[in-house]
């Protein structure tokens, strides 16, 4: 299970430079992947939601045609957790790489 | 492929009639399903994507856990057309019941 201890914001910007294509927008990260095509969008949505099951913790995901964006916040603790990182970590290794 | 002809305001009512569930906000028509869980979440957004493909029109999806928000409307016209009220009668025949 994954870490929902609040990270200090001494450390906010190493857990940043961790996940360099996530934004920091208030107590969330965010990022936005473009696809070619609708079906791979939803492929990708499919990929992300398996991680989200797995880690128990799960990002909004707004699907726009076929661009994704993902937010994580960690709502039980108002804040940004070892959770969200974890998460956008895992996702980033599915190793997916916008085309816009 | 469905019909993209604009819907003139007086027979907007109608073609609201025929899909109650959905409500009006703007340009757009929206409709929230809530589910038991997240996979099963993830199991409508797959089928209603299907439906969009098929339709080769997308509707607008957020995932906020197991709480799905569709929204139609037909950017290209600046207005809600025919093919939004057919994705919407689609979705709806897919035979969802919200639980929430």
């Amino acid at each position: 299970m994954v870490n929902r201890d609040v990270i200090p914001s001494a450390d906010l910007a190493d857990c940043l430079a961790r996940c360099p294509a996530w934004e920091l927008e208030g107590r969330e990260i965010t990022r936005t992947f473009e696809f070619t095509s609708f079906p791979g969008a939803i492929d990708f949505v499919n990929a992300v939601a398996g991680v989200a099951e797995d880690a128990g913790h799960h990002p909004d995901i707004d699907i726009r045609y076929a661009r994704i964006t993902l937010r994580l916040t960690t709502h039980s603790k108002g804040a940004l957790t070892g959770a969200d990182f974890e998460v956008a970590e895992r996702i980033d290794n599915l190793g997916v790489e916008p085309v816009g």
